[in-house]
């Protein structure tokens, strides 16, 4: 990790657009694909180029947290690594509850991007009886009467809520009484949370419309 | 659906960057609300407060693609959902063709956030032949090698690859093959696609990092 620099943080962080945000993951997946491949040092172009934005919007967005790059040098790919994960929150683990042990949920439990950047699920939670007790991918699925033991116990910060669409309201007012912090919402419904909780939606459709987007957009221009 | 309106179409349409097409899609299902709630017309103001960004975001995001306004009355809400599906491409319905049926493939044939938008997943395929054969949630699932005959057949378009991530792209090669012009990708890995064929990568850490910034800025201002 690189030397924490305080004066790099500026109080506008908080105020960073979610896109922004967004694209500080995709700046580090980059780097740190850059870095598996041995490479050292980068520069705004070459990051841009990858990911298809231009370095005047690399530059602008990292400018939203702080000054990163060496005169002559560009960024240190791992100095840069270590600044972003900061940001990002990313320089600890985070220990994550699963609401919802159904197909999604064991999907979660046996997603490989996770470990890799930091997240650990810790424990999972079904209203099931019957998967109550058993274990998926060496994580203990627990009863939700057990939720606010299993996270105070394992310091959990993170929920994913995998439950039905029509009880994820429920499982989320369980993580909050529970002390959880922020929450992945991968049911189709918006939930509310109380101020002082993170909730960020995941809305597959919208995935889809960024590829139809792009494929009505050649077919509009003509292409093939 | 209103009139098309070919003078509204502006030829950067293709270059618009991908997180003002993200923000398109919270904008249609925003509008989407509104219109279930009964309301007929709205602003930048209104749609922005509800999602968290400024008027002036809202309405650059929009001049992208043309002028939807109206003086005096602001947006149209049937009127602009018109508009911004025939952007996103999803004036029309799509048949999504699934690769891979584990788990994730199976929350996919069971989630519901897809139907509404306009997409329909056709057909599954699978590379186990216990599998092959078998209807899940009302789709059946075909063996690999049958994809190319009912891609054809059904018109599909779209591909979601749910695949392990050793196999991903040996199902995207098999997709792009069979005629398939757009790809989302669920596996933790970078898939390479001819030029002409759009690809989009769903990274579930990304969507978590969202979640760990927002509570990391929490905690670093001193917010509890």
């Amino acid at each position: 990790m690189g030397a924490s620099k305080p004066s790099n943080q500026r109080p506008e962080n908080t105020a960073a657009p979610p896109a922004v945000v967004s694209r500080l993951s995709l700046y580090l997946r980059e780097l740190q694909h850059l870095v598996g491949d041995g490479t050292q040092t980068t520069n705004s172009s070459q990051l841009g180029d990858r990911l298809g934005f231009t370095d005047a919007q690399v530059r602008k967005d990292l400018a939203h947290f702080g000054q990163f790059g060496h005169p002559g040098i560009g960024y240190r790919c791992d100095e840069l690594i270590a600044e972003i994960r900061k940001i990002l929150g990313t320089d600890r683990r985070w220990s994550v509850a699963l609401m919802g042990v159904g197909n999604l949920g064991r999907a979660l439990l046996g997603y490989r991007g996770f470990q890799s950047q930091g997240f650990s699920i810790a424990a999972a939670f079904d209203a099931d009886p019957e998967k109550v007790g058993t274990v998926v991918d060496g994580i203990t699925i627990y009863g939700l009467d057990q939720l606010p033991g299993v996270v105070a116990e394992m310091h959990i910060d993170l929920g994913m809520v995998a439950a039905p669409a029509n009880h994820a309201q429920a499982a989320t007012d369980l993580l909050v009484a529970a002390g959880v912090r922020g929450i992945l919402n991968f049911a189709p419904v918006t939930l509310a949370v109380p101020p002082g909780v993170s909730l960020v939606g995941v809305d597959l459709a919208r995935e889809l419309e960024q590829v139809t987007f792009a494929v009505a957009s050649r077919l509009r221009s003509g292409e093939s």
